[in-house]
C-alpha cells in the first residue's frame, strides 16, 4: 500500500468581477442553482483533500459563509494570482503534500481533471509544477504552453510576448495548477512584479522552477471544462454548458425530455427511469423524482421528493418540503409546500396545500386552501385517508379532517371534523326573482341619462 | 387505366430498445404526441396499402394495441432484420404485389419517399429489391451503397468490410427496402446467418438477388427523414426535427409564432390564418384553432376546438372536450374541461369549468369553480346566456343558472337559479371592533414572554 | 457652426405582403412587441428629421393610425419602389434637403447606419444618391453594387443581368437609399418601366444619375440590420435577431438571465442592476424593473413598474397598471391589474387583485379575489397598511379595509371594514355524524344494483 500523500486545494475567489456589474461577489453568482464556487468545491470534495482554503477579497463575508466550513484567507489588495495564493500560505504553513490551485469562477472543472493533475504531479520525474492546458477552437490571445523535447513544460509565454512560431502553438494555458507543496512556498515567494501592471503572476512560477532545474508538466482538459466567467453573458454560456451536461445525463439514465433545451436542472436533480419531463420545466435544488413519474409542462419543483407513478402538472409548483406519494396526482395551478401528499391522493386544480398531510386516496376539490398562517405562526392541517374536500373550501389551521369525512363545497372549516362525517360551513342560498333584470334596466337607464 | 397492383407494408417493431432504459417498447415512445410507430403507420396509410403487418417482439401486447386494427406478427427471438421480415410471411402468404419494409423506430419517413420507392420498384428493369439511400453529412460507419455502371445497385457493403475506395462513397444505406412480392419470399428465405452475431441481415438480400441476375435499385431520401432512434437523446433529436417541420408548416399557413422554438406541436395540430401563438405554448393531440385566434404565452391545449376570434391565455389550460366559441375569452390560471364556452363568453381568471356549458356573453368571475364531482360521478353545470357569476362562487352540479341571472360573489349555488334572478348564498358580515389590535398585542406579549 | 441642413425620411409601407397570408398589412406585424414600421420610425426619430412620410397602400387606415402623427401618402397601385417614392412627392414639394428612403418591413436598421448614410450624402463630391450595401454570407441572387476606381458607386446590377465577373462581387444592394432632395425629384421622375414586370424600380436611379455625371456612393451595414420580412418564418427570424440584441443588452447592464433564449423582451423593457430573470419569462410593452428584483420562472409582465428588492413569480401575471412596491412579494398564480402593491406587502398565492391598493406590509391570503366588476363598471378596493386578508376571501368593490384590520378566511366582504377590526362573513360549520359513510354505502349499493 502506498502511503497517503496529503492534498490541499486553494480556490482563488477574491476577484471583484467588475464586468458583472453586481453587488454580489462574482463567485457567488449561480449556475445550475449553485454558486460558482460551490461547483468548484464539489469537484474538489470528490478528491477528499486534507485541506481546502478559499482566498477571498476584503469584506467578502458572504463568500466565507457560502464556503463554510472551509476556511478562508483574505487577499487584501488585488495584486495578481501569485499574491492571492500567497494569502493562503498562513493556513497551509508547513504543508508538504500536493497543492492544487483552482479558480472560483471556473465552475465546470471535473474531478477527473483534478485527479489527472495530481497524478501528473506524482509521476516519475517529480515535477514541481503541473499546469492545466487546453486546445480551444480559437487559441486567440491565450498564453501558450511551450513544451520541451521530453514533453515537459518548458515555459508559459503570454500572447503579447510570443514569437510568431510560439503563436502557432495550439496548447494554451487554462490557469489551474498543481504544485509539490515542499517546493511551492519558496517558488511562489520568488515571483516578482516587474511588469506593466506591477502584479504578481502565478504563471511566472514555471520559469522560476525551470531555471532552478525543476521539471514542470502539462495535463490537458477539454476547453469547455475551463470556461471562466467575467460577465453575465459568460455566466449564461457556462449555464448553457452545464445544463447540456445535466440534460444528457438525465436522458442517458432513462428519462424522456420532450424538449430538453427547455428544461432547467440543478446539479443535484435526480430523475428515475421512465420519468417523462414535458416542455418548460424548472428544477430548483434538492429534487428527487422516482421511476415512472410524469412531470408535465410548466412545472416548477424545489426541494421535493416525488414517488413512483405520480403525475405532476402542468403548472404545478412544488415547494420545499413537499412529498408527493406514489401514484398521487398534482394538477394545474396547484402549490404544495411542506406537505405530505400520500399514496393515490389527488390535488388537481387551483389549490394551495401548505404545512399539511393529505391522506392516501383523499380527493381535494378545486380551489381548496389551507389557511396555515395567522400573521404570526404557521399551523398544521391534517386530512385523513379517503377524505373528500369539496371545492372552494378553506381549511383554517390547526384543523383535522378525519378519515373518510366529506366537506361540502365552499365551506370554511375552523374546527375538527370527525371521520366519516359530513361537514358544511356556508351560507344559505337566497333567490330574488327578476332582480337581475331590474338591475340591468337601471344600469341602462343610467347610461342613457349620461349620454 | 393501369390495373391496380397490390401493396403490402411490413413495419419492424420488435426491437427491445435496451439503450432507451425503459419498460416501454421502443416504438411506443412518443414524438410530437404520437408513438413512433404511429408516425410510420401514418406515412404508410397515405399509400393506401392492401396489407399492413407490424412485427413485434414476444409480450408486446401494448404495441399490438397501439397499431390495431393492423395485425401483428411475433418475432420470437431477436435474430436479425431478415428474421423479423420472415415473421410476417405467414400473414402475407401468396401475396405477389409490392412489399415495403419499414422500421418502427424511424418515424420521420414521408409518404413521398415511400411512393418513390414503390415507383422505383415498378420501373422498367423490374428490380427485385429497392433500397433507400441517403447522403449524410458524415457518412461515418454507415453501410455504403455501391452502384453499377447502369446506375443500378450492385451491393451493400458494411463499413467494416469496405475497401478504402468504397468508403469514399457518400451514398449510404438508410435501411428501408421495397420488394417484388413474387420474388421476395424466396430471396429472404435464402439469407443465412454465417456472421459474427449469427443474425439474419436483410441487407444480404441484395447480394442474393444480384447473384441470381436480378436487378436492384436505389432511391434517395434526405438523411433527416431516416433518423432512427436508439436512445432518449436520439428521441429528442427526432422530436426536434419534427417540431421544426410542424412549426414551419404553421407559419407557412399564416400563423405567427413569436418564438417558434418554444412552441410544441402535435402532428395533428391545426392552426388557422392570422392565429398568433405566444412564447411557450404546448399543443397536445387533437387541437383545432380557427382564424384570428390569439393563444397567449404559457397556454396548454389538448383535444380542443377554438373558434375564430377567441382569446386564450396566458396560462390557460384547455383540456379534452373544451370548445371555445367565437370571440370568447379564456384568461389566466383557467382550466376548462369537457365544456362548451359559447360566443363572446368570458372566463378570465383563476377558474375551473368542467362538464359545463357557459352561454353566450356570460361573464364568469374570478375564482369560480364548477363542483362537478362527488367522488362517484361527474355532473353537469349549465350557465345561461348573459349570466353573471360573481367571483369566488362554487356551483355544485348538477345545477342550472338561467339566462341573464346574477350570482353574488362568494356564493355556493346548490339549487337551480331561474333566469334574470339574483341569487346570493353566503354568510352575513360581522365586525368586531378593535379585535385585530388586541390580537396583535396578545401575540406580541406571548412573544415577549418567550424571549 | 454648420447651418442646419433639413432631413426628410420616406418609409415605404405599401406592400401587401401576400406571403404573410394575413389580413393585417405586413408592416403592422409585430417584433419585440412593436409593429415593424414602429421600429423603423424609432430609428428615424433618432435623427430628428424635419419631415417623415409613410407611403401606404389604399385602404391601409390601420397603418396610418399606427404611424400617426406622421403623415401618410397613398400609392394607389403597386407599380414598383420608384412609384412608391413618387407617391410621397406631394408631401415633400419644394424640399431640397436630404432624403432617406427606408422600408417598413426592414425593422432592424439602426440610427447609426442612417446617420452614416446622411453623412455620406453630405461628403465631398456631393453624391446625388447614397445606396446602402451589405456583404451577406451568401450573396445569392441579390443585386450587386459595382464600384468605380475612385470607390464611388458605378451601377447596381440585378443578379439575372450580371456577368460572371459581376456575380463574384460580394457587395450587395440592401435597398435603403439617401438622396440630395434638390436632385431627387427630377432623377426619380425619369425612371421608366420598360422591364418584364412593367414596374418602376428605385435602383434604376443610380444609372440615371451616373449617365448625368452625378456621383453616387455606398455605405455598408451588417447584413443582420437589413433583413427584410416577407413571410412569417422571416418574421420569426427577425424576432430572434432583435431578441438576441435585447438579451445581450440586459446582461451587459448587469441583469442575470438564467436561460436567455427563453426570455422574451419588448424593445422598451428596462431592467436594473442585479435583477435576476428566471427561465421562461415574457415581457410585454412598458415594463420597468428596478435594481435587485427577482423575476422568477413563468412570469408575464406588461405595462408594469417593479420597485427595488421585489420578488415576482413564479407564474405571476402583472397586467397594465400594476405597480409593485419595494420588497413586495408577488407569488404564484397571482394576477395583478391596475393596482398598487405597496412596500413589503405580500400577495403570494392564487389571487386576483384588480383596481386596488394594497397597503404596505399587508398580507393577502391565498385565493383572495377583488370583485371589481359588476358587469357595467369597475370599482376600487382599498386595503390598508398591515391588513391581513384571510384566504379565500372575496372583497366586493367598492370597499375599504382599514389599516391593521383582519378579515377571516372565506369571507365575502361587502361593506367597509374599520381599521384594527376583525371581520368575518361566512356560514357556520355544521356537522352530520356518519353521513359520509352512509353516502358511500348508498353509492356502492347503487353501483351493485346496476351491475
Amino acid at each position: 500500500m502506498t502511503p497517503h500523500r496529503p492534498l490541499a486545494c486553494v480556490i482563488l475567489a477574491a476577484g471583484k468581477g467588475t464586468r458583472m456589474k453586481s453587488d454580489l461577489p462574482k463567485v457567488l453568482h449561480r449556475v445550475a442553482g449553485q454558486p460558482m464556487v460551490g461547483h468548484v468545491l464539489s469537484a474538489v470534495r470528490a478528491l477528499d483533500p486534507d485541506h481546502v482554503v478559499v482566498v477571498v477579497g476584503p469584506g467578502m463575508d458572504n463568500v466565507a459563509d457560502a464556503v463554510a466550513p472551509y476556511p478562508t484567507a483574505v487577499q487584501h489588495e488585488q495584486r495578481g494570482t501569485a499574491d492571492a495564493v500567497r494569502a493562503a500560505f498562513g493556513l497551509l504553513e508547513g504543508f508538504d503534500g500536493d497543492v492544487v490551485v483552482l479558480y472560483g469562477d471556473t465552475p465546470l472543472v471535473t474531478p477527473d481533471t483534478l485527479r489527472a493533475m495530481v497524478a501528473a504531479r506524482r509521476q516519475p520525474g517529480d515535477p514541481a509544477v503541473v499546469v492545466l492546458g487546453m486546445r480551444p477552437d480559437d487559441p486567440g490571445a491565450y498564453g501558450r504552453l511551450i513544451l520541451n523535447a521530453r514533453g515537459g513544460l518548458e515555459k508559459i509565454v503570454e500572447y503579447l510576448d510570443a514569437s510568431e512560431e510560439e503563436r502557432q502553438v495550439t496548447l494554451c494555458n487554462a490557469g489551474l495548477m498543481a504544485f509539490d507543496g515542499a517546493r511551492m512556498f519558496d517558488l511562489i515567494s520568488r515571483i516578482g512584479n516587474s511588469n506593466a501592471k506591477s502584479e504578481y503572476y502565478l504563471t511566472d512560477v514555471v520559469q522560476i522552477a525551470r531555471s532552478n532545474g525543476m521539471a514542470c508538466a502539462v495535463v490537458e482538459a477539454a476547453p469547455a471544462e475551463v470556461v471562466g466567467v467575467n460577465s453575465r453573458a459568460e455566466l449564461s454560456e457556462v449555464e448553457k454548458l452545464i445544463q447540456r451536461r445535466l440534460r444528457k445525463a438525465a436522458m442517458d439514465n432513462g428519462a424522456t425530455l420532450t424538449d430538453p433545451d427547455s428544461v432547467t436542472f440543478c446539479v443535484d436533480t435526480r430523475l428515475g427511469r421512465d420519468v417523462i419531463v414535458g416542455p418548460h420545466v424548472v428544477f430548483g435544488p434538492g429534487v428527487v423524482v422516482a421511476d415512472r413519474v410524469e412531470i408535465k409542462a410548466f412545472s416548477h419543483l424545489e426541494q421535493v421528493r416525488v414517488d413512483s407513478g405520480a403525475q405532476v402538472g402542468p403548472y404545478a409548483r412544488l415547494r420545499p418540503g413537499a412529498e408527493i406519494g406514489p401514484d398521487a396526482h398534482i394538477g394545474n395551478f396547484v402549490e404544495i409546500k411542506n406537505a405530505k401528499i400520500e399514496a393515490g391522493a389527488k390535488v388537481n386544480h387551483l389549490t394551495y396545500i401548505g404545512d399539511a398531510r393529505v391522506g392516501a386516496k383523499a380527493n381535494i376539490g378545486a380551489g381548496t386552501i389551507t389557511c396555515n398562517y395567522d400573521g404570526y405562526a404557521k399551523s398544521h392541517t391534517d386530512i385523513g385517508a379517503g377524505a373528500f374536500i369539496g371545492s372552494n373550501t378553506a381549511l383554517v389551521a390547526p384543523v383535522r379532517v378525519g378519515d373518510g369525512a366529506i366537506v361540502g363545497a365552499g365551506s370554511v372549516v375552523t374546527t375538527d371534523v370527525e371521520g366519516d362525517a359530513l361537514v358544511v360551513a356556508r351560507g344559505r342560498q337566497q333567490a330574488y326573482t327578476g332582480w337581475a333584470k331590474r338591475f340591468r334596466e337601471r344600469k341602462q337607464n343610467e347610461k342613457a341619462k349620461k349620454a
